[in-house]
């Protein structure tokens, strides 16, 4: 019987000790891998120390499309032939992204779907993810979040969305989160700090379990008055709340 | 200068496995805590092998009530007192919840606010997340999703609440996320199996990283057709997904 093993990657440079030992055992393990970029991939496994030679594995690469980050479909055949043909044989299955949780924020949902359907057990491993990071260093309301993905990239359409954001944070009393590319995390600050309601709470978290590591919740005034306003190209996750919970006192 | 340190607790019994060397080091070389629940927490801190006596060692908890798991307020005054007098001494503190990571569906979020509006660095580690292990094991939409913490206990509410989400998901595109206690798994299932379009895809992740890890996502058809239909009594995550990507075909 194969299972389907969810495999970590760091989410910053030389941060191979935040993938527990444990996971990085059964990724050492296998031969059959599922990723987002086969280099990046090797490279990863390589630096496990595997017992044998890395040309003797199958890396298979998710397409790059947009559609393959959810849903079945265009481009995923050549990944689903690898999984049909591990599963036939018994192998066990590693699925990678390029950095962090494969399928959360990055492709690789639609092989754990297929592996859902065909009844192969599916064994999430524990390891980085800038995501729950960041909204763990946020002090911000981690009972209740949502997580957008990119927003518009645009001034005037960002602007409209976080307000959009804002206004979801205060109606349903939860944390706003969404990611942006590392050369627009400086526009995405100052138009969050021109747009949001002073009292409404911007949290940035930049390079997270990286050396360039910054976390810094304040409110839009306070960022205003005494917060650091310029941010590292560093890839970068964002949030927003303004619920019914002061914690801005 | 103090440092405020996210600590991640295993989410599983006998799983420090799943809690990544740096982080048990970083926890190893602490003295104050502010914590969920003192036992557990010293019990953890013991496994580690710390180089001092227990004893030595200050652990404050967070307060019992809701009000602890969002906002500042009520409760909290102990551990800010203990979290300002660590600071003036300039020393280190560690934030622990009884499992998985602070602030995260769990205690904790108010100091690490506190800490942000006094300019005091935050740190989090990398550990277990049940709701993000969950997410990944789904095979549902990772690229938009939301948590909702508890849903209402009772079935015809709970019912209703499904409904909601199911609706939510569709409109937005995303996955929802939910927790329930141990013993009430089972009904939860049953009341999804009901109230549920066929097509609609339901997961479902209990006592993740431990012995009895079970993950299963299907459509509510297919659960009702072969799925597995008893639940154990175990911490469970539950997945509601009916997107508009076919992660069902």
């Amino acid at each position: 019987m194969s299972t389907l093993y969810l495999i970590p990657c760091p989410i910053a440079e030389n941060a191979l000790h935040t993938v527990p030992p444990y996971a990085q055992e059964i990724a050492r393990d296998l031969d059959v891998f599922i990723v987002e970029r086969a280099k990046t991939a090797r490279h990863f496994i390589k630096s496990l120390g595997p017992n044998r030679p890395i040309q003797e594995m199958v890396f298979v690469e998710l397409p790059d499309s947009p559609s393959s980050w959810g849903g079945v479909g265009a481009g995923t055949e050549e990944a689903e032939a690898v999984f049909h043909e591990a599963v036939k044989s018994g192998k066990n299955i590693g699925l990678l992204s390029e950095a962090g949780c494969p399928g959360v924020a990055d492709p690789g949902a639609a092989i754990v779907a297929l592996a859902h359907r065909e009844g192969v057990k599916v064994v999430p491993l524990v390891g980085p993810s800038s995501i729950l990071l960041a909204l763990m260093a946020s002090g911000m309301n981690g009972q209740r979040f949502s997580f957008h993905g990119y927003l518009p990239p645009k001034r005037p359409e960002l602007a409209k969305e976080l307000r959009r954001l804002e206004n979801l944070s205060r109606q349903q009393d939860q944390t706003q989160i969404f990611i942006e590319t590392p050369y627009r995390s400086q526009m995405v600050l100052e138009v969050a700090l021109e747009s949001l309601q002073p009292n409404t709470l911007f949290g940035v978290a930049q390079d997270l379990s990286g050396v360039g590591e910054f976390t810094r919740t304040l409110t839009v005034k306070d960022w205003n008055k005494s917060g650091k306003k310029t941010l590292e190209k560093s890839p970068g996750v964002f949030l927003v709340y303004c619920g019914n919970k002061d914690f801005s006192k």
